[in-house]
């Protein structure tokens, strides 16, 4: 809804974040009116401004790593985290060629979703069209910008960054660097990609309304949580990862050890990781115990209920707790059940789950069939690891995040999660008056 | 995300809303099993209740209409309210005749929205299903009650409706009556459909972020409003109205008067009535004065900028103010603006419009496919009254509402915006960790 006496009230100066989501706003009415043509011929740009400045993003990032170094010292900030953190040569050219590949992806925009004839010379369309303007709040991995910056030109919107305070230097390199690139192009906005720098920043975005139109915050449950919380734009993303696999009683054992052992071991650290295994009775004690000595081997902690316990009795597994069906671990941990039934297994990931992804192990299949109509999440496996559940490995060349909401967009977001659409309907005159009484009929005919 | 924590602490008794909307969830499960034919034999099956207990929804509504009476004479509820508050035969049988409409649209759920190869024997599917329960709060009309639930059945959701306080008896018997008709059938739940008695419900229901996916508010801007700012679900739906047309100086002059008088007079009162006429200065001296004249002969009243009234001096226009622009005047009052350009109507549109539907009246196909592309909104009309915006018009059989956000469903929305998708994934045993390292590669090729 317009509100157009709140917009005038706001008399903050150039610089405001207010002033900047204008500005955007702005900016993203130019890029609506891009062909295709010229969108990709400014990613191909941009993929060269990468290749040719790596070493200005190299020296950026050594700054960030320096300055990160006494934190690692520390132990206030994790090896993984300062690994995310830190750029090398390889990954510049990782960059571009991400960039590269969106500017390959076929054309969101414009896209006819549907087409009617109301009536004879009524015709309408139903057309796929930009978002707007989208605001990103991710942590420390810095080749999230050019990936978002990237997704968001191709789709004709304009994107407002906010990055991790420890990759300052990093984010600040890429945009600048973007920016450049984009101001090279006659009509072409630079402010179609702005970086806010601090948190205060982001209290102010989330409140602006009438000029962003979408936020995707990517990072820890807490990030989200705060941005879910704090926010009176539509947020999409996921606060939570927790990710089921279910052994079914007519699994393929191999399959079933080595989906499980991927789901789990491959990446604990990442959102569509495994947390708990569920796995049925009948195949409990043929199943379980090669499994857990090969998790163990990994040095996985099992958790164990009742029943899994008894089975596994002396591989070292520990009692599970009503707590542990509800954590994610994001770590070498796993908890195990072992329940009666499909439809248990069903009512626990329903109950428990996190919406995000959850596979079943089974040759039959019903069971496969009734798993993935029942169980309530974005993605839903069969015979497959859950860690599948990716942008990239879905085939959408990159991704701005992971949605765990059920409206707009589900799972893995790239091209068509910044796109919304509008209805075209072309007539000659046309009024309802006749329609209404009764004097003209509908045909809705549809075309194509 | 889930917070079983949270649902194990409310404690409430078997009659309040969190314990309906439990119920409504465990529906909502058993509804999306349904196969297409249950599920139209059910609506058919509501249909004829509908037709063979006329006289009961009559009687019901008769006691509604006594009961509003004296608010009718004290002048405290419109006629306009009270003339969508009453029920005939007639209408009756129309609500019959909507809900068999429902049952012949095509199965929106399990539709295949693409279908991608990851890799040999790794496939990919993106389908349609239910998103899980709705919340529809209305007001007065009861025939939104077998609309909306035939909607819902069909598209697998249970629904929770809350209507208004003067049509209760009418709404208690058309639910009544569509849960007996449900539990007619072995297997399914009569809790896909409950009906909420008090506006303390409505509060409750928007916390129950657990259980419900989506509340769609009908009704004033301030029931709207309330709905928006009180709810921790997400909300789709339509605040405000705000309407154009657009004159362009390449317009036909009949078929601008045409679309500009259908669009403000034929139905003021709703949201998709014109509130502003904006004309190109190219063509307001032949097409004002008429359009005015006829305008004026309807009892509309014109508030006109400082150069509209230049040009209709005589005809008993008075001065537009800021505000006007800004307005929803949901009556036959009309503002009137003459614009310098193209441009300038698109800015004006983008500025004050409330993203619903506006038009174009033109002859010139570029001038058309520029305001279609710039314009933000959910409907962008050429030579056609924004009147069409509508579920039934655009041939979705009926609709459940019309939203003016961008996110999920945009316009009036049918079966498709109480569906969401999930991602099937059918694998052999495949894991992600062979990807990782590069011994294997993705194919990502498209099937269908």
């Amino acid at each position: 809804m317009s509100q157009p006496n709140a917009i005038s009230q706001i008399s903050a100066g150039e610089n405001s974040v207010a002033a900047v989501a204008r500005r955007a706003r702005a900016a993203s009415r130019s890029l609506a009116r891009l062909s295709l043509e010229a969108r990709n011929e400014i990613l191909t740009a941009a993929a060269k401004a990468l290749e040719g400045r790596a070493a200005t993003i190299l020296e950026a990032n050594e700054r960030d790593c320096r300055a990160a170094q006494p934190a690692v010292d520390l132990g206030t900030m994790s090896p993984a985290m300062f690994a995310r953190l830190r750029v090398s040569e390889r990954g510049v050219a990782q960059m571009a060629a991400q960039v590269r590949e969106v500017a390959r992806l076929a054309d969101p925009l414009g896209r006819r979703l549907a087409a009617t004839e109301l009536d004879e010379g009524l015709i309408l369309h139903k057309e796929s069209c930009p978002l707007g303007v989208v605001g990103v709040i991710f942590e420390s991995r810095p080749d999230v910008v050019p990936q978002v910056s990237a997704l968001a030109l191709k789709s004709g919107n304009a994107v407002i960054l906010k990055g991790g305070a420890e990759a300052a230097h990093t984010n600040e390199a890429l945009v600048a660097l973007w920016r450049e690139t984009l101001g090279q192009f006659p009509g072409v906005p630079m402010d179609a990609v702005t970086l806010l720098h601090s948190r205060a920043d982001v209290l102010e975005l989330l409140a602006l309304d009438q000029d962003v139109d979408l936020i995707i915050p990517r990072g820890s449950y807490e990030l989200v949580r705060y941005i879910m919380k704090n926010s009176r734009i539509p947020v999409l993303g996921h606060g939570e990862g927790l990710c089921h696999v279910y052994v079914d009683s007519a699994a393929d054992i191999e399959k079933a050890i080595a989906v499980s052992y991927d789901a789990k071991v491959q990446y604990p650290a990442v959102c569509n990781a495994a947390e708990t295994l569920l796995v049925h009775q009948g195949i409990a004690g043929t199943f379980l115990p090669p499994m857990i000595a090969k998790l163990r081997e990994a040095g996985v902690e099992i958790r164990g209920d009742a029943k899994a316990l008894a089975v596994v009795a002396n591989q070292g597994v520990v009692p599970a707790t009503e707590r542990d069906w509800a954590t994610e671990y994001g770590d070498l941990i796993l908890s195990v059940k072992i329940v009666g039934s499909l439809d248990e297994a069903i009512e626990h990931i329903n109950h428990y789950g996190s919406r995000h992804t959850d596979a079943i192990v089974t040759e039959n299949s019903e069971a496969a069939a009734k798993f993935m109509n029942e169980v309530d999440a974005a993605g839903v496996f069969q015979n497959a690891s859950t860690r599948f559940a990716d942008g990239f490995r879905y085939g959408f060349g990159a991704e701005v995040g992971i949605s765990t909401s059920k409206l707009h967009a589900r799972g893995p977001m790239g091209l068509d999660g910044l796109t919304t659409y509008k209805y075209k309907l072309y007539g000659q005159g046309h009024t309802v008056d006749p329609y209404s009484k009764g004097e003209k009929k509908f045909t809705h005919k549809p075309l194509d």
